[in-house]
């Protein structure tokens, strides 16, 4: 059972609950080769606290001596491990040697038998250089064989390994087909020999493609994938777990892993490392150590980076800056760059997980930086859901003329305080109509003055499309030196109450979809501005306080009443989550949304979105935000869906206009 | 005095002597103040193992007990510290206050009496938005003040700073001035407002105008850099030292440092530091600490944070990985970047001290490695010196069609061993004939298969410009769909001795100007090929061994025969290095060129370069690799210039043909 904590975009730390504890994911299981143990794995489970390992029962079963204890004993005792143990099943054995000397159904019962707490179905290993037709046909035999051990498993938890080669559609369809089955676990298998040939590009896609056809409440393990330089790309794209012979195998070879590459303990001039394996050495003292000391000495090392490397990423995640660490691990190598531009293709998929806004700034590492999903919605939204305004049009220009922190400076922000002219703003986002530069990512964006081509072109790009979409006729071009002429092209008139208006429209529009500004804001507007910051805070209609904005990301709170008005425009389920009568109660005092008690909601509500709560009869019980989009929302059988900010007493106003 | 250990272009690692023992630089002397001590010195120097710091006369003089016992004991008592200690004047304190009571030679006076081992001048702080005009008189006060302590200084080592606020061409004018002054350690001054306001385009421009002027045997101090952040893109410019008052000022108001940036504790979400004052806690049991030792445990973090960078940043330069470093770091913030784009525009100045090849292969980051300056010594050379070649020219494309790690593969270097056929492949770097494919950094180089739009474009560029200046007609577009019409274009004859031939030609420019080629191959030339790789190893003229290929970087090593004729064929002082008869008969032995012994040198040398060593007759003496490019020649009175491979008896070959 999966529980999801916290998340950004398909990125996500869960609890996963096991028959020998829970996981926190992302989580790393070393791998114990149990005739051949590096590290004890008592050490690992106390002195790394690793929670989990994995294994391999297809050794353990060809061993007599391992079988027998493993059989009469447990896994568990066989291998002094107390935490969770996943067992494979021989497959890589199969891919390594070409084949194995056991089926399906015996294999599955064995890690039953032994007393497992995850065990894996003897899949096909689809090799990278297989043709369509042999991998489509190896696939079946892995689904066929995934339906067999379903049968088997008894309390055993089963990982049904997304087979399909380099096909995307075949891993899809792969996934899809299992995600009806009674499978717990997915790995991604056959991922080895891309990985080894730096292939990152492909994992992408086939990661991504899995993705897109598994249950969302089920872990993803990414089989085999061990190395440190690839956890924080595999953990933006929702891998869940993976594991690692590799800490040993490196370790053999006086290899030492970082998370910006592998070094030969030969090639070495510095140890640059405080883990606690090499704390005590200098890089001389490590060369002398005796060879099985060594290698020891490095296969702690190695866990302790990559495990480092986790904990990096789960909390870049809580601090919103993934991408941006991502973004700088994945220049360790140029292959993984390739990865990383590979994701550009996915965007569309990936902007269905993006959240509204998150707590870090967006800061450009390069030209990848604009093809993260926030950027691409903006482009979207903006294109989609903005109207222009009557006014004249002038455009300014960002680049390379103000400081850092801002889209655009203060004097641009001034000149545009103008009822007469309207003013759009060149940034390396397109053009930023000026009552959007509050919004996230706009206002919390931080470019370097100097552009590369990359982005001026893509900059130009916009400013095209958007120039024909809106038959806009541009007035001025603002430059940075001519700014007197546009200063006097100008009347600077006092009012800015118009400007205001159409501001709180255009959020509006953005953030609840085309016509959300006519239905928050009929009647007579008043607006509240905050005395220090001169900023919009609240929206009064008819004297009802309809929204608040919200400082730090620029988009609205709903109030009730501002509820009240969506409820009454916009059909079911637009911008709701429907809760069955068990929840009803508790949320209308306040109280959190679980998944278990959700019917359905807007497929195109996103996480941290604004959204109403409300019973099978439409009536509003609670205003909060999103957690879940509505596949997971579906999925989860367990954890937050919605998080109440304000409960609403029966008699909701929806219903008394 | 300053030794030069190691070097990588600009960056290098020096050991510099003062009278309390040697510093390794680069390195970091962390501020004390005497008045408000956070960690005390003496931890510095035995826990930390700094073996400097830096401290304020002008506090120190200011309070009478401080003054009194600095006076009567000396500065390493009073403060506990057996190492390097260097003060500062005031001059921070004239900028933060306005004004300091005290004259230039009271203060230089009472730090030469109070024993310090570095005493600075009281320069004039010249701050960033100062004009021109006032910039100038202030640099003129500075240089006058330098002039005057350099009177007072006694024994001890003066520090004289360079001043010049934003003007490139006054810090290059103050810079140069003071290489004249009997001055030891060069602070680069008045560019804290710069970093604190992260203004590292211009920071890049002020470090390398003063780089341009000073004397290169001598330490250049960026003053008052102490953010992790910064000192690898630094280093890469040539600062030897830095300071920091930071990691005190940060830990008091509970932010973290890391090499990526500043945390605020409060912001952290993991505490993901193995340093030694991390390791003990938790994030909460950090911020469960009472204030005091909170306080100094974060400026312990901030110590060891910044130490360690600047470790790593040394073992960057030892492994030849120095500039990855760099692109990587500058992706921590915007304004970092841009400081490293703005290498671009100093590129002629950088190529100066870039060396022939370097051990670690060329990572691509992002299109600024293209602004490299071994990027811009192929192009340069490339253009100046390559000679087209009679056979027909066919053009192929690198990019996207080959795996990893050459700028293109196996199968067109196969179709290209034709004599009727030349080959020119189309890579990042721009056109590589074939003859050049093994060089550094061609050969060594990685690229992502899917190039950024700078990049593209920059390879058209380059090809155009190529094309024209050669007058090419580009016979067959290879664009790796049509192979086999290429292949069916190509007379594929078994004999690929004239494809060799030009080969060794071409590497004979390229690497010792043009003419060499034809110098060095006059006579009957026959080749010696390696039987695993069947590339070429050794070069023979009418019999005799002239110049052998060396495997990692492509180029030669000179052998007596070749240098010979190089000695004939060039006018002096062209690839030598003249020595004074004091060390012509130890360098017949074998034994190194020391800087001390050098009477001129080829000012076009670069450091890797093979270089003759003759004595003042042009007679050889030896042959060997230089260290030191010709300023750094002049200018150090000690330490290695030219790492001799073999020594030459009398009678060279150059006077007997």
């Amino acid at each position: 059972m999966l529980e999801l904590m916290k998340r950004d975009g398909l990125a996500r730390i869960c609890e996963l609950t096991t028959a020998h504890g829970k996981l926190e994911t992302p989580v790393l299981l070393p791998v114990i080769n149990p005739r051949n143990i590096t590290i004890p794995p008592r050490e690992l489970y106390e002195s790394f606290r690793f929670r989990g390992l994995i294994t391999n029962s297809y050794i353990i079963r060809n061993d007599e001596a391992l079988r027998t204890k493993a059989l009469s004993r447990g896994v568990h005792e066989l291998l002094d491990f107390p935490g969770t143990i996943m067992t494979d099943s021989g497959t890589f054995q199969s891919h390594m040697y070409g084949e194995v000397e056991v089926s399906n159904s015996e294999i599955v019962a064995f890690q039953r038998d032994i007393g497992t707490d995850i065990g894996t179905v003897l899949d096909i290993f689809t090799e990278p250089d297989w043709s369509r037709g042999r991998t489509s046909e190896a696939v079946d035999v892995t689904l066929e064989r995934t339906r067999e051990a379903t049968a088997l498993k008894g309390k055993m938890m089963l990982a049904g390994v997304v087979q399909g080669s380099v096909y995307p559609d075949l891993r899809e369809g792969c996934a899809r087909s299992m995600a009806d089955m009674a499978v717990d676990v997915h790995p991604i298998g056959g991922v080895v020999p891309l990985m080894e040939t730096y292939r990152f590009a492909d994992l992408v896609d086939i990661i991504i493609a899995s993705k897109k056809g598994l249950n969302p409440s089920r872990p993803v393990h990414l089989f085999g994938a061990g190395h440190p330089m690839v956890f924080a790309l595999a953990i933006l794209l929702g891998c869940d777990m993976f594991d690692s012979a590799s800490y040993a195998k490196f370790a053999r070879d006086d290899r030492l892993m970082f998370e910006n590459g592998t070094h030969h303990l030969a090639d070495l001039k510095g140890l640059n490392c405080e883990c606690p394996a090499c704390r005590m050495h200098t890089l001389e003292s490590l060369k002398e150590l005796p060879d099985q000391e060594r290698m020891q000495t490095l296969a702690r090392h190695n866990l302790h980076v990559s495990k480092r490397e986790i904990e990096r990423a789960k909390s870049a995640l809580l601090e919103g800056t993934l991408w941006e660490l991502v973004e700088m691990r994945c220049r360790a190598h140029p292959a993984l760059l390739d990865g990383l531009r590979r994701l550009k293709e996915h965007k569309q998929f990936l902007e269905r997980y993006e959240p509204l806004s998150r707590e870090g700034s967006f800061f450009y590492t390069g030209p990848e930086s604009l093809d993260r999903p926030c950027v691409f919605r903006y482009e979207r939204r903006h294109f989609e859901r903005y109207e222009k305004p009557p006014q004249k049009i002038l455009v300014g220009f960002q680049e390379g003329q103000k400081p850092y922190g801002r889209a655009y400076g203060p004097e641009i922000a001034r000149i545009s305080k103008s009822a007469d002219a309207h003013f759009l703003v060149m940034s390396p986002f397109g053009p930023v109509p000026i009552e959007l530069d509050e919004l996230y990512p706009i206002a919390q964006s931080l470019f370097p003055r100097l552009n590369d081509r990359e982005t001026l072109e893509r900059t130009n790009e916009l400013m095209e499309r958007f120039a024909h979409l809106q038959e806009y006729g541009i007035s001025v071009i603002y430059d940075g030196e001519r700014t007197e002429e546009v200063l006097a092209a100008l009347s600077d008139g006092p009012s800015t109450f118009d400007v205001d208006l159409a501001r709180v429209k255009a959020v509006c529009d953005y953030q609840f979809g085309g016509g959300a500004g006519n239905m928050l804001m009929n009647g007579q507007v008043s607006l509240v501005k905050s005395k220090t910051t001169g900023k919009i805070r609240n929206v009064l209609v008819d004297g009802a306080h309809v929204l608040s904005m919200r400082a730090g990301d620029g988009f609205f709170s709903l109030r009730p009443e501002g509820a009240g008005r969506l409820l009454q425009g916009m059909p079911s389920p637009k911008l709701r989550v429907i809760v069955n009568p068990d929840s009803v109660e508790f949320n209308r005092q306040g109280k959190n949304v679980f998944s278990n008690f959700v019917i359905d909601c807007d497929p195109q509500l996103v996480p941290m979105d604004e959204v109403m709560v409300v019973d099978e009869n439409d009536a509003l019980v609670a205003i909060g935000r999103m957690i879940l989009v509505r596949d997971e929302l579906v999925a989860f059988k367990k954890g937050l869906a919605v998080k109440v900010r304000e409960g609403v007493a029966s008699q909701p106003l929806a219903r008394t206009t």
